[in-house]
Parts: structure tokens; C-alpha cells; sequence
């Protein structure tokens, strides 16, 4: 590269700072995760670290060690001094001019931040709304990467129309998660959710909302459903990190159930929080 | 946000760079171009700053002034001096701290850069093998956007294979395009690539091959075509901004026609330099 510009300055490139020079932003070529802690402490981190290291391993980011990661987390995890805090990081493949194919010896980029976990008092009492939206999304969801644009427009999408999160609908009509969180139906003492395909991410909270349920006595089954079906539900929630278990009390138009969390989502919210003490 | 960490560095919030908060890298919200310039003339920039307006609303950046990123491409391209350039720019919504809906009043970051554009008289009197790859991209592919781990991911598998594109192959078996190019295929006088879906980047060389094209008299036949059709044909070829047309002689195992650019594919690279000039 000869130069650069960044708004209307030009700057030689031997002046340019290496982030403008992270494959993160020319490709999105990295892999992140998010964990919270409860009271103090954190939640899962092993599950997430696990789950770091297959994203990792899945866009082939080398030589990163897990350890590492892991004291870092707790590192900054104690620095913070956050006691319900919300820890996001991410791994890029390195910074470099812009090619797609990347180049030998490339340092992998590490950025973590921690904020305030947040307040989900009254999401959790009262629930919310989502709205569906087309699944635009690559083929390869089960990889928690930083390609998310898809995930940004359906929420905004979502948000436009007053609803807390949007819920994805493939081609054939199926609903896969939700833009930043695992979707749940239940009807009866049937919990339903989409199996686990490349085309989801295999979310450590729903593994914890699926223990949760087989405790409280709920059958448990990981298939596919239709809005209709979700429409039709006794109960709907979602699952995600750092708010575990919301309910659901709007599908689109549809109010479920009596338009209040349902009993056993509530049971579920009190059930996960045996997990986290 | 409390305290972000680069590395191993605790960096508190309020001293961390805007660089670090961008959109971009967090979830590839952005959008780019890549133009290039021929014996100190950019070609095209005009169908180029258009897509890069398209791109910008089809993802609701919004307040963009087309003017001032022509000012600011022909302002750097002077700096450069180069006079066969590449120019890559990209904006992205701007920078804050991570959530999925973006704030108001956020300030888009605009970045460029002005390279020498690659020396392709090698691969253009000689061809290049190209390999097949899943198409595991969005399903908005046109949009010109930053979400480009699959295109990644797709070229480094081909590198792998002494390849010098991936081309993308979907779940129903027909070819989309290439990983960084349109594909074309020759049989007879007929030039055939894929109709303009919504999972095709409207390519601007694209357009100025099929132009090209009719100037030598070939049919030109908008409908995807199979792996096996490609395989079969008399010619193959890709079309890039940064090299325009580069012939194609093998295409996975199969050797194309006698192994040598096809004579109407060195035709029509004649042809397109009567527009470059």
C-alpha cells in the first residue's frame, strides 16, 4: 500500500496504526464470544472458552492459546470489579494490507471489553415481543463469527417495531434462533427448539435451558417449528448469555398465552439460577 | 463500557481509540468499493460510487455524501501517483460501544487506500485454475458489504489447491460467481453467467464484459449454469475490477479447451481495453 485515507486526511502508509489494517473490519475475519458473571462469578467460562477454541479451529486462526484467553478474562474480569458483568472478546486473524488470502506469520488481533451486565428485571417480568424476520445469514452459523451484518439489519428491523428481538425464518419456513439468542416453544410439557445444524450456533445457554427443563420434568425436543407453530404456543422464550432465560409474550402480532410470561418459562428463570449460584 | 483490554493491556474506556469501537470490526457493518485506475485514469468510478450508494441504503447508512467520497477518491489518487492503481474504500456506521441496533447520530467512518494494481499480464496470456467451493455466503450478496469471512475462507481452500479463484457453487448446484469476480462461460458464440439475484454482486465488469461481448458479435445468455457446464465448455473466464478479464483453463480437475486462454476470451480482453482508455 502507498497511502491511506481516513475521512479526508491522507496518511503515509508507514503512519497508519495496525487497526486500520485488521482483517476484522476488511472481512470480518475473526470469531468472538460473550460471557457474563453472576454475583462475582463467572458463568460457563470453560463452555465458552470450548466453543472459542471450534470457531477458532473452524476459520483455521492458529497458535492461540486458550490459556492465555482464559487468564485474560479473568484478568480483566477482576480489574473491572463488576460483580453482574457482561465480558465480550474477540480474535481476529491480524492486521495486513488488504488481501483475501492472508499471509504467513500473521499475529492474531485480541480485544476484550467489560461493561454492566444489564438489568433484565423487567424483560424477565414481563416479557417481550419479537418479530420474524428472513434468515440472510452465511451457511456456517454454527461459527460465532463477527459476520453480522444479517444479525445488525433484523434487529434493527425488530427494534423499528417496538420488539426486543428478531427471530430468523429460513427458506423453508422454519425458524432457526433468533438474531442474538436461542428460541424456545412450549406447549403442554414440550419444550421445542431447532436442532443443532451448521446453520446454528450451538448456544451455551440453550445446553443450560435444555438441563433446566429436563429438571423441572419437561420433555425435551430438538426439531424445527414454523411461526405458526411458535404462534400457537402454550409459552415462548429466548435464551442468551447475558440474560439467560426471557420470555416471550408477542409473536409478531400474535399475543401468547394470556400475554404474560408463561409458568413454565418462570419455573425455567428460577431453575437457571441454580446454575449460576 | 468500564475497562477494554488489548492484548494483554488494560486499557480503560475512556482511552480506548475510536478504531477499537467501530462497527466494522465488531459486526462487519459496512460497505466497500475497489476501483482501479489505467494509465492515470480510474475507470468506472461513476458505476462504482452508484453501488456504493445502493450498498449504503440497502443497509441504512444514511447521510453520506456521494460528492465527497468522489472529492476524496480523486484526492487520494492524485496523492498516490500511481498511475495503474487499485483504490479500496469502505464506510462503515461508525463507532460506539457493541449492540446489535446502532445508535443515533452515529458518525460513519470512511477509510481508502491507494495500491498498485496487480500485475495480471502473467495470468492473463497464460489463464488460471480455478476450484469449486460451497457457497456459504448471505443471502445479500448484492450488497457490497464488509461480511466477507465465507469469500475468505472460499479463496484460501482454492490457494490451497494451486488456485487462483474459488468459485462458489449453491445448495441447489448451480454456480453463483466467484469468491472476488463474475464467471463466465464461452460454448460456440454464446457467452453465459448468472442472471443478477439477489445472491449476485451486480459487478461493474460484469457489465463491461457482456458489453464487450456484444462488440465482438458473441450471444450473451444470463442464466446460471452447473459445475459440469462449465467443465464442458469451450472457453472459461472471470471478470474483476482490479484485472478485468482473466482467462480460466482449469477449471477443478478438468482442463478447459486445449488448456490456453480461448480465442474470443483474448478477444474480448482487446475489447475491453477500447473502454479503458
Amino acid at each position: 500500500m502507498q497511502i491511506a485515507m481516513i475521512e479526508d486526511k491522507i496518511v503515509p502508509a508507514n503512519e497508519l496504526k495496525p487497526g486500520y489494517l485488521d482483517r476484522g473490519i476488511y472481512f470480518g475475519d475473526g470469531v468472538y464470544e460473550v460471557v457474563r458473571s453472576y454475583d462475582g462469578r463467572i458463568f460457563a467460562l470453560e463452555e465458552h472458552l470450548q466453543r472459542f477454541a471450534n470457531s477458532m479451529a473452524a476459520i483455521k486462526i492458529a497458535g492461540v492459546d486458550i490459556d492465555r484467553i482464559r487468564t485474560r478474562v479473568h484478568k480483566a474480569f477482576e480489574a473491572a470489579g463488576i460483580s453482574n458483568a457482561k465480558i465480550y472478546f474477540h480474535i481476529t486473524r491480524g492486521s495486513e494490507p488488504r488481501e483475501h488470502n492472508w499471509g504467513a506469520n500473521l499475529v492474531p488481533n485480541f480485544f476484550l471489553t467489560v461493561t454492566e451486565a444489564p438489568d433484565d428485571d423487567e424483560e424477565k417480568s414481563r416479557g417481550i415481543a419479537v418479530s420474524t424476520h428472513p434468515d440472510w445469514r452465511w451457511k456456517r452459523c454454527d461459527i460465532k463469527s463477527l459476520n453480522l451484518l444479517p444479525n445488525v439489519l433484523a434487529r434493527h428491523d425488530a427494534v423499528q417495531k417496538s420488539c426486543g428481538e428478531a427471530i430468523f425464518v429460513d427458506e423453508a419456513g422454519f425458524i432457526t434462533e433468533g438474531a442474538a439468542s436461542a428460541f424456545f416453544a412450549i406447549t403442554g410439557q414440550t419444550v421445542q427448539t431447532a436442532p443443532l445444524t451448521a446453520n446454528i450456533l450451538p448456544s451455551i445457554t440453550r445446553k443450560f435451558a435444555i438441563e433446566a427443563g429436563k429438571e423441572i420434568g419437561l420433555e425435551i425436543i430438538e426439531k424445527s417449528l414454523t411461526p405458526q407453530q411458535a404462534s400457537d404456543s402454550d409459552e415462548l422464550f429466548i435464551a442468551v448469555t447475558t440474560k439467560d432465560i426471557v420470555p416471550v409474550v408477542k409473536f409478531d402480532s400474535k399475543i401468547i398465552g394470556d400475554g404474560r410470561p408463561g409458568k413454565y418459562t418462570k419455573l425455567l428463570i428460577e431453575e437457571f439460577r441454580t446454575f449460576t449460584v
